[in-house]
């Protein structure tokens, strides 16, 4: 019960600061680093009260966010998009085009047990999530193109692109569920767990990954995009990569290292395991195809999209824990894990001692006691309020930064992002 | 003992043969392609016979070839180098900016855990080998280039397209053994059965693959030959990929499926899964580099490089089988792990029922006794003396293919090749 109203009214503060958002309000809080803001507050009282004030008060409109979830005449689900529906089909559309692209019999006539099986691959792995990466690129194209280039060919070529991302991520989802042993993804078994996959799954992840390759290749060759596009997805690749590591130093012989779990190390680890290419990715890319080179326009830009990323990875840390699994479609095993969360380093910042020992004690175990002892720890620091605390400096952060754009982006445009992930429950 | 003299003898054949190259000798069999003349052997006793009074005869001398093997004043392992001595120190002093240029302060100053952890992923997995495929780059550019054009620099560049080589082969041997559940690689513990490593090494894979882009950013970006460069890479990484999927298809819930054991299938693995990137992609980089990128060129260079990759794999499956652990330095395990070796499908070839019952008897179970019942069916078949002719059969075809070069590519870089490997025992 205690976790549906905090859900209910973590999600109404963003709706809440959203209306406000057109009204220009600038935060007292927003000219904190988000963070750095958790570390300072411990000693800092007055903002937690404050915003505790404001939680109490929230949780006994609970009941609207409860309605408009149920309510089927809710605007949300259709504002909560970055594209419309038409927009969404006409992506779908395009993957049958990818796969054929990577598969068809004039590439490798003599290996069609290979080519069948690639196939096979791409359409279990790839276009089965929300796309929201994807979608983002080809939002993010219309939007920043000028609209005398915005033929149906580039638009064409800007889904295409988001497939890219979309297989990028689908190369790292099948590594990482395999090196994490999980189970379910998107609601159906992992990749490797079925019959006949297992490690070779590690194999089919290298082939989406060079896929995405070939695809730039066949669509881009001789493009004025087409060099910064490969540098930018190895790069972005490398990174993420570079972040699976460093989340994967967080457990040692399958213990969380809690000496470890700082909040500058989160930080980098969300920076590159997430950020870069759910967040900068689709909009540098959409940049480019633009020929929108200039590098401080696209400084400004990672600015935003890795705040943003920053947030959207806090929010999902927080989800895992507080979440409806009706809603987000999973079961959170953060806690079980003993992952490097946002929750546990902000925990780990203001347990006393023998709060502490609690962590050391059933973070990362798989007993249910333990879990429920972390997440008892977690209520009892008070962790859903200074999430909403956080959500606030966050949007308001970024809502600044935004505003600070003076390179030609359109506004709109990170505004949309945020719109997207600040209403998300999933 | 027999197989000593086995192997004595078919080492003995390829050495006599390279003798008779410079007398531009062209065997009656030369143009009975590699992979087709063992499904017609069954049909044609007459060449066996040859070979088998031939076999017979090298058997005498299987006392010359050990002589050769252990004697330190035997020329042997000088002119089975691509390069000199000092070449092959040039090269390994470059390794260490490799490491540096992907693990330097200035670019990942937020994660030192991880440019830490990925120079030690770099060092035990990348400079370990032989490096005939990196230093083959070298080789080859230095017999394609003009002289004008080779000077220290394009020397230099030569020698980092050689380590992109080593990366790409050391990112692919992290996940093999992995997928295999191998034990050890080049004397020493998989790196995933490190302490502290174990799954996490797919990721490290990713790393390294990555890594090899960034580098070709970082020294070719700007070269006429960067993109042709960026797109082989990604080409042959992709096939090489596929090739190991199809091998990986011939097993099935553990256990070996004979009946996709063919000739056909076995051609387009190793074509796939080992001749692009050991063979093909080391000279293309040379010619590209070297501004040489006639099609017709790269075609025929192409063929010869798949025909000594093919030839190359054979060898190297008789030597798993046959070959002396001291001098290979690694215990054969295509029996024990049921793999689609050459041995394998010519066995398959010629068994009467009785005996294709022992390969499904004992093919791929990890008995030592299974695997002596198919050592001794191999040496029934004769499969020693098939190799024999086999590896004559092949080097003349292949001499007969690089004397038909009309597109000015050096002769002389490709008999180098073949020395090199026809004089191999490991």
């Amino acid at each position: 019960m205690f976790t549906n109203a905090v859900r209910a009214c973590s999600n109404r503060t963003s709706r809440e600061i959203f209306k406000n958002e057109f009204k220009r309000h600038i935060s007292k809080t927003s000219s904190v680093p988000n963070s750095e803001c958790m570390s300072s507050r411990q000693q800092t009282a007055s903002p937690e009260k404050i915003a505790s004030t404001k939680w109490m008060k929230l949780r006994k409109h609970s009941n609207i966010r409860a309605l408009s979830t149920v309510n089927a005449n809710a605007a949300a689900p259709q504002t909560l998009s970055l594209v419309s529906k038409d927009e969404s089909r006409e992506f779908m559309s395009i993957f049958p085009d990818i796969v054929r692209d990577l598969t068809d019999a004039g590439r490798h006539t003599d290996i069609p047990e290979v080519t069948k099986r690639f196939a096979k691959v791409l359409q279990y792995n790839v276009p089965n999530g929300k796309k929201n990466r994807g979608l983002a690129v080809v939002a993010a194209y219309k939007m920043i193109e000028s609209p005398e280039n915005r033929t149906p060919e580039n638009i064409r070529l800007a889904n295409v692109l988001g497939w890219c991302v979309e297989m990028l991520q689908a190369s790292f989802l099948i590594n990482d569920d395999i090196i994490d042993a999980a189970e379910t993804r998107r609601g159906v078994p992992c990749w490797y767990t079925n019959e006949g996959v297992g490690l070779q799954a590690i194999n089919d992840a290298v082939m989406i990954e060079n896929g995405l390759y070939s695809i730039l290749r066949k669509y881009l060759s001789g493009h004025h995009c087409y060099v910064p596009t490969l540098e930018l997805f190895n790069d972005v690749i490398l990174k993420t990569s570079m972040g699976q590591s460093l989340d994967a130093m967080s457990i040692v012989d399958g213990r969380p290292k809690l000496d470890s779990f700082t909040m500058n190390r989160y930080s980098a680890i969300v920076k590159y395991k997430t950020a870069y290419y759910s967040f900068q990715l689709p909009v540098a890319l959409a940049m480019y195809m633009a020929g929108k080179y200039d590098p401080e326009m696209h400084r400004q830009a990672k600015t935003i999209l890795l705040e943003m990323g920053h947030f959207f990875q806090v929010q999902d840390d927080f989800l895992d824990c507080f979440g409806n699994p009706e809603v987000t479609g999973k079961v959170g095993t953060d806690i079980r894990d003993g992952k490097c969360s946002w929750l546990a380093v902000v925990a780990l910042q203001r347990a006393t001692p023998a709060q502490r020992q609690i962590m050391e004690d059933h973070y990362g175990r798989p007993a249910p006691e333990s879990e429920a002892a972390i997440r008892n720890l977690y209520e009892e620091l008070g962790l859903p309020n200074t999430y909403s605390i956080y959500e606030e400096e966050s949007f308001n952060l970024i809502r600044t930064h935004i505003q600070q754009i003076s390179k030609g982006l359109p506004h709109k445009l990170f505004f949309k992002f945020m719109e997207k992930i600040y209403k998300r429950e999933c």
